[in-house]
């Protein structure tokens, strides 16, 4: 499973904070602590920023790889700014992310096209989310096709389905997991990716949610996840479901997480 | 998802102990809590008493429904003792369980034929344990057509694909999860249930691993669990699962199960 760390995010207060005093110490803290946990990228979000987020994200990027060897995921809408981020990244970047969108589209396929970057492509258009499993199949077809044709690998793209609250709809999981299963039966090579916390917005216990969402979500085929690192019931739910799912080798990545206390919080009941 | 409470194994020592004292009230109670934590049938096995499993089991069957309105599952490998223990049961029993190994097949066709008992079909046949996904159905194939052949209605069975350690090989928890989509695709009406402990055994922390077995194999489409039910944990993944892959309408008896505590263990870390 491909970690994206998410913590470095500008709509959390704290991180806005951090960024308004340019506290690069704190920010630099909260990379490795994610990178530490198991993430292989560091995901950094400056989308509040409005009036400078080109040179925020391209602040975050210094600063997180001024201290470790480790990519980001450039987190934003808007293509100037990813293009900035970029030109500072050491290394091949995620872009987070593009989308069936058609001005979103078209202004970003010019900074992937051709490139070694690994593309998050977000299965919406400009009809709108997308509800059913059917509905996300025939936009990432078009998608992939579009961003194959531009010369994006079909290995650097990595699909989005989605999540939308199940507290709106109780068929929005199903919905989701038949589309991460049919991504992953149908396109070669391509990966698929999610932030989980959409589908518990409204309940009680999101996290009980989330992480069993995340179980569910591998199951069906998910190999890249947006995520906090530094939730241990998410992680270990993750080792386990990897090792389960006989992606773990004589279960010696288990067995190591379990060595290095990553199950300590796990008590008996 | 139908949870078989399997407390009542005279396998454990405690169990064992209160059927040599005949303390029927000790009996009584563990059905109870596990009726009220919501499990749909009381598991009972007396297998260790050889010499008088028959009449151990109708004593248990009939402790356990003395009180309360509950069936049990009758957990034997002797057909004779499985049909002494139905003769004294209220209600619709559960068989556990028939395979196709022939001396247990053909004992236990006769006893189960025509009737309204749901049976465990064990995915078990004379050429020993399947490995794969494939020789499980192929198993399932052949076991489901001879029950229905036998008058035992689709609806009634309950196959079991045998969790096997992952400790061993790998493959055997994805080997597992594929059998149970399979069963769910091509045989309508049919059931799928297990024991979930196997998979984990031989390796650390095997309640996270079993929890989380669980939650991907209600995701590949099991519908029916051989479980202690007064197992929080597992028994809030089960709830969660259920909710995020759309068995419950409105998320109702998530937030019935929320309100109710069930999910107080959780603590957020």
């Amino acid at each position: 499973m491909l970690i994206v760390g998410e913590l470095i995010n500008a709509s959390r207060k704290l991180i806005a904070g951090f960024i308004e005093t340019k506290d690069g110490v704190a920010i630099e803290a909260i990379a490795r602590n994610q990178r530490d946990a198991g993430a292989h990228y560091i995901d950094v979000n400056a989308g509040i920023f409005v009036d400078h987020e080109a040179q925020t994200l391209q602040w975050l990027v210094k600063t997180v790889q001024s201290a470790m060897d480790v990519p980001c995921s450039i987190d934003s809408s808007d293509p100037k700014a990813i293009e900035a981020a970029i030109s500072v990244h050491k290394g091949s970047a995620m872009i987070n992310s593009i989308s069936l969108q058609k001005t979103r589209f078209e202004k970003l396929i010019p900074v992937v096209a051709g490139t070694d970057l690994k593309v998050v492509a977000l299965l919406m258009s400009d009809e709108g989310m997308p509800q059913t499993a059917a509905q996300r199949l025939r936009i990432a077809d078009k998608l992939i096709n579009k961003l194959v044709s531009a010369k994006v690998p079909a290995e650097n793209i990595y699909v989005d389905p989605l999540a939308q609250p199940i507290a709106t709809n109780t068929i929005y999981g199903k919905e989701f997991l038949e589309a991460v299963a049919g991504v992953h039966r149908e396109f070669k090579d391509v990966h698929t990716i999610c932030g989980l916390s959409n589908i518990s917005f409204g309940l009680p216990e999101r996290k009980l949610l989330n992480q069993t969402f995340m179980v569910m979500a591998l199951t069906s085929g998910l190999d890249a996840v947006i995520v906090n690192p530094l939730d241990k019931r998410m992680m270990a739910a993750i080792s386990a479901a990897e090792t389960l799912i006989g992606r773990d080798d004589f279960c010696l990545r288990y067995l190591s997480d379990f060595r290095n206390g990553k199950f300590e919080f796990y008590k008996d009941n």
